[in-house]
């Protein structure tokens, strides 16, 4: 079978999925189920995972069955992520955590010295850490060369829905990080950008805008599990090459995605 | 349910595939089975229609429960395509014809003003027509206004793999041509560009080499397959809007499939 | 010296420009002046043509010394445009005509049935052809098969500024088209969209809102003229082949313009 | 005049070149002096800084009347940078430092954290630093803050020749550095590239292999020349907004560079 192995766990599922945005609980419920997703990801805050009231986000998801992967969004630095990770293995009992330290609350990019510090800590305390990056292939390959269990370059930027804007970075780097998990995570919009990042040779899809503020979130989920799955099949059956018409003399191998 | 409908008929599946260039006739048969395809199309030669020799693909297509729809490739004039439509009809008792009225043998592109020629003719005849053309949105209203059956616009040369190098004129396409069923044909790489055009809004995909010339077809064609679903499901579940970073000013609505 | 040859005349700018839609005439006149045409494009009407008042534009610009390439424009048929261009050779004295035959108002994409039956009536009544196209390959090759002067597919709809959305089917044509001059005529926005259909190997532009509509046009004007230079100066030197980094093993050299 | 300011200097060509890679010194010599450059980027060993060798590209260099801009190329950690700009400092009477920290040989992409760290202890240490980064927008704003004469994002990969990849994170860059001069440096292939930086608001351009490997390096210096002047021209021109055709009703004003 082909499985998403992350850290000692392994997934039927390639798309992982968040849990904010939706118009209500119970449509981000139907979505979840309708995606296919076995891990959910779920923002930390001190209150809500010391005692997640009943019905909150967090205890719908763990009802659900569903495997809850923390994460640190709206951390700055990687003293506040460490802690936030602390607090949310703590509380819920596991040491997966989504790690994101970002460097401003605009364009919601990474802060890469402090994402490799945060990182460095959080391995080091035993945690099983999936980064946040940019898709910059020298910092994909330092996380991925201090011990990350998957690393997830973005596709644009989150919440942007623009899909993947450099295709030639995620392939640099697949190249240089050819063992490590690889997720896109963020930028995603629509089923398209999730099967371009698959059919780049990626183990997975990190999303939660697209579905959640699509106009149908539970359509779009249905969408992207079909996409994540005909992604994977394509880039497995080894796609024809591409040339500028069929019978031209040159091939047009090194274009990606675009 | 969401049918795609030509002529007088109703399809569940938006994806129509080729019968030429596999490795074999059975792997042939087995990726038109993992495609979910109803329609198949087959070129037509005077000697493979009047008594197709058993084990023809022909034959086999025709064993295997697939509707049949003939396909005037190699044809350069109107006379010709015309000549072929009114034996494929007499030998295969069918009135669908794929229309292909190509300008040479290199590039496979269309001769337009042959082309609508033939169609004209065609229909007069009584045929179902299914008119292979450019991305020339002009040429494409003056097909359907003729009463094509289905206009199929090319998202690149045939066998290029190239997807859809002009999502713009395909837009326009559908913008000008509301009501008639839109196909791509032509040109379709991989998975994600199948998904592209269902997104634009296309009501289906007509598509050979990207799976009979994959390292695996019958992967492929379930990647296919998944494919279509996957753009048809995020088309109607109405994605988000694109912006440069998610809290932009501006959106991008503009910029498609690219 | 690297002239443009069309019809029986050499030009030194390789930038031909349109006539419509400046702020004033004297902007008008200062950014032709700045481009550094030589040919001039003027929409004909029958008031403007047979007694052109003093201070029109058709004056003012042959005052200024430009050759005036009389154009089709607002023509939806053969028939229409070669009535225009009789009118615009005898009341201008020449047998330069830009052809426009026009598919509807709203996209202003060529009707190419249309077009080829007006390039070949004028041609055989003696007309210097420049022939206004979509970026279909077999279109393009008719019209230089036929005899046209120049042949001058888009780059995008005219006035839309979205530069070259298919570079892929301008480099076809430059290939099946070898030997006639070709012009990118419509879509170009801003001076890279220029550079870029000169690299490709054209002879030459042709645009008028890309100048007239921008916020200084003649500060656009000397921005195209220098690109119009650059891209041809650039394609007559050989680039560099792109690689997705400097030591891949792969070049990519099929992608173009993108 | 439009002046290009880098520390306490001013410059009146935006284009920047690179001396390593010309067929020999008088190609080498011939080009610079055709593309206009007042700055020549010289990568700093041991050997060649402490005595120059009569017709070393130093040496021709300073003879010919260039500034020379002493860069660390080759540098893995911002302690070698570091040394390699206090030898240039001391050997050329410079606190100009094109500072490169690369993160392997193969990508040549930036070490982020080693870049950082050498931009701060440059900076403290009286240098006028003009940083080659990634085009992360966070990274290009610390380094701003940071105090950078200039920040240089590379357009994609040294020596790609792939021109722009991605338009999103420059025009980012250009919104969150709005102060600092911002060069692309690194990826330009030929002159669309260079103008399409500069109609992104950019302030100049650093180029080498694109000219030194051209196959006419002097053709394609005069032509880089014209290309960042078009490419300037036009951005402070005001282009015309992007519609997919003239009359549509919704702009595509996001849409950037492709």
């Amino acid at each position: 079978e082909d499985l998403l192995r992350i850290g000692d766990d392994a997934y039927s599922s390639r798309l992982l999925i968040g849990s904010s945005s939706y118009p209500n609980p119970q449509v981000m419920m139907d979505a979840i189920d309708a995606s296919g997703a076995e891990l959910v990801t779920v923002a930390i805050r001190r209150v809500n995972v010391q005692s997640p009231a009943p019905e909150s986000h967090l205890d719908l998801i763990r009802k659900g069955g569903y495997r809850v992967l923390p994460n640190t969004a709206g951390c700055y630095t990687a003293k506040e992520a460490v802690l936030v990770a602390q607090l949310a293995r703590e509380a819920l009992d596991t040491d997966l955590i989504k790690l994101e330290v970002i460097g401003d609350d605009e364009t919601l990019m990474p802060d890469v010295e402090q994402l490799l510090k945060a990182a460095k800590q959080l391995i080091d305390d035993g945690f099983t850490v999936l980064a946040y990056s940019n898709d910059d292939p020298i910092t994909c390959r330092k996380l991925a060369d201090m011990g990350c269990a998957a690393v997830m370059p973005l596709g644009s930027p989150i919440g942007s829905g623009m899909g993947i804007v450099n295709p030639y970075n995620l392939r640099i780097i697949r190249e240089v990080v050819p063992d490590t998990p690889l997720i896109v995570d963020a930028g995603i919009g629509t089923a398209s950008d999730a099967a371009i990042a698959m059919e780049l040779g990626y183990d997975g899809i990190l999303l939660n805008t697209a579905i959640a503020e699509a106009q149908h979130p539970v359509a779009m989920a249905r969408a992207m599990r079909l996409a994540v799955a005909s992604g994977r099949l394509a880039y497995q059956a080894g796609r024809v090459p591409e040339r500028i018409y069929a019978k031209a003399s040159s091939s047009m191998e090194g274009r990606v995605g675009s």
